[in-house]
């Protein structure tokens, strides 16, 4: 890749994205074989709470043998004295080989990415973009049943899910058919539904699942938001038809591959998790040599 | 140890507890030769504060070469979106190698290692277990005064004390003595006493110490909580009874060895910290080769 | 140095000071040439937050082959129970090779060293020392314009500043005029001029600073605390009078070399990022070669 930076999924192309997956692929093969950046030091600015994005990408640069530099909880740094986000990052970029951000305003990395000397991975910019995600997205995707020729459905809260976005125009670089599942006023945004038309993409949308879902090869769930509701009644009548379980699946479509990019809170039922097709959780596992193909290719 | 995870005291034979004592003892005398667990990777998920817990922990698997992972406060964690602990640490397992989890509810490490592939540490849960405790305070009598013909007392909130349950229960493996030191409100509970009279201990319980302190090679001292007395005047007059000095000490036995799970508060004097046989801060030191040892024959 | 702790810029010598400074350079020119302490452990107790002194202590033991154990926020600590620092401090050197403290009460560091065996590294205690701080100040100003024939400016809250009050004082060791300008309200406090006097210093105090500008080699810039004002309107009158911008610079000295300890608010401003004399950046990094230094001779 010519790419300094890693800010948004528009930014690669289809040969980006598959010679980063190809590389995951060899990490995910071999862990081991993953050393050579001894004693490189990835910097974590993390503005927002996080889980799985920070440990992950922790996990990632340590399996390639560096180490890691953590800002730890806004809360406890000299932000909270003030300091403007483009001060922070050019003191953290003199610590350390890669800086992580993530930061509630959107567009927060593609303005620290143009004061910043050393390779900035974007983790999440309020309801910008978030292309780490993307990328481990499509890796599951293509490990399960490939890019090419998919079918795929994704559902739940397509208005503000910023992985939602991402996903969907990553996808327009691959042969695929997207539908979209929603309630309407969690319908994807005009602008988006607007690229991907410019792109050429396939798309419809359904505001029910069950008539579409056995001509899916994957179903992408993500979780509806209490608060995008007036009042609890509403949020659970709407929640609750967007509500997956394994006895919908084995009735529609036993060979439907499941993802979330996690935490769910009940949107998939627990005893989906034993289904062959269930795989938020790999999904999850393959941040790391997703983020290991990355890092190993810009740091 | 033919064990997959570390959830309780009772899991240990008295075969079980000398090998982890006796690798643990080899780690004391020789840190430098802990190599051999490079690349290893420990999750650490700590739903409570901890220091000497987590930072000892932190400490042994890097003085064994390896490295951690940290989910942090719960506080800045996708815990807060509300994800299930069952969530949680599916996705860790795809990080670490192995996984260390305090919890705030009692069973919690029971019914994580139902579900995780990789080795689990019980690292504390609620009122149940908190066995690497336990085991690091056997090994610090082991090398003070040892485990067989041992006489020891154990002093302070017995009622709510994981610590001294574990402790209490395990000993039962060893030729001991045990002495129950508490207010009334504060006794040993009744299962615990019943449990400890099936193994056939040994046990006697008092209302006070000085009666009984020239018996005694060890004192084990836990601290009482302010929270578990109706007011202040009730609290000041039960923990006086039960705070111990150096002065004591000397005219009642000089030999003793005293030991606390710290922190303590002021129910032992600072004056006592000089005595040769105050070991709380050996004790606690000696969390890192019993947890090298733990890791290393689990990882 | 012979020295087992580093305390406050007091303790230094000339020759410690340069020392120190020579063996940075070399770190600073070929920082890969710095292992040689694979293995060490460096505790990290901080119980105010920081993220410039945290992280490039992390960044240097880390360049250095080590690693840190860190105590986290002190609310997630058992401080939160009630520990004394000297109970914390005394089970971390059971588990680190060297203890760096930041405490919010002046004189920590002191007591602390007093009953501590592994080196303890003060980060700043209070209102009073921060010794690696003004040693990094050092290191920039020696590698800018270097440390003797020097004229500096020493502008902003000289009352309350601890970077301010070990600077002063460590310069006494090299032939410089020091120039200290503030508002009446914030100026150094008189046991600092007395020390200064006593200690045969040149010095010379001034409300404004354009008057004096063109003869210094180096302004050093600290932050006025909104807090030290009774209200709003006077706070924004006199910090108005210590800002710094871009076109002063190029009216009254061009070749004015302008450091700050971070972080910075709007006492400088940001269009004088751009001009070749700014250097509080690399002040900043320079944090690491500094700190690497201390650590390579004292662990």
């Amino acid at each position: 890749m010519r790419h300094e930076h890693v800010i948004s999924a528009k930014q690669f192309s289809r040969a980006d994205i598959e010679a980063v997956l190809d590389r995951a692929a060899d990490f995910a093969a071999d862990p081991q074989a993953a050393s050579g950046h001894e004693g490189a030091l990835l910097a974590l600015a993390f503005f927002e709470p996080s889980t799985r994005t920070k440990m992950s990408f922790e996990t990632a640069i340590k399996r390639l043998g560096g180490d890691t530099i953590d800002m730890g909880p806004v809360e406890f740094s000299s932000v909270s004295k003030g300091e403007t986000l483009a001060d922070t990052l050019r003191v953290l970029e003199g610590y350390a080989d890669g800086i992580v951000l993530r930061h509630p305003m959107e567009g927060a990395a593609t303005m620290a990415s143009e004061f910043i000397d050393v390779p900035l991975f974007n983790a999440g910019d309020g309801a910008g973009q978030h292309p780490t995600q993307t990328l481990l997205d499509l890796f599951t995707i293509r490990e399960e049943v490939g890019l090419d020729d998919l079918t795929i459905g994704i559902m739940g809260d397509l208005k503000y899910g910023r992985t939602v976005h991402s996903l969907a125009q990553a996808l327009t670089n691959f042969d695929t058919r997207q539908h979209f599942i929603s309630p309407d006023s969690l319908r994807l945004p005009r602008s988006v539904r607007y690229d991907l038309h410019e792109q050429g993409a396939q798309v419809r949308e359904h505001e029910g699942y069950e008539e579409i879902l056995s001509e899916l090869d994957v179903l992408y769930v993500t979780r509806i938001q209490r608060e995008r509701f007036p009042d609890e009644d509403e949020y659970h009548a709407v929640a609750g038809k967007y509500r997956l379980d394994a006895e919908t699946i084995r009735e529609y479509n036993e060979d439907l591959t499941v993802l979330h990019p996690l935490p769910r809170v009940d949107e998939i039922a627990a005893d989906v998790d034993d289904l062959p097709g269930a795989t938020y959780f790999e999904q999850a596992h393959n941040g790391v040599p997703v983020r290991m193909a990355l890092l190993d290719m810009l740091l």
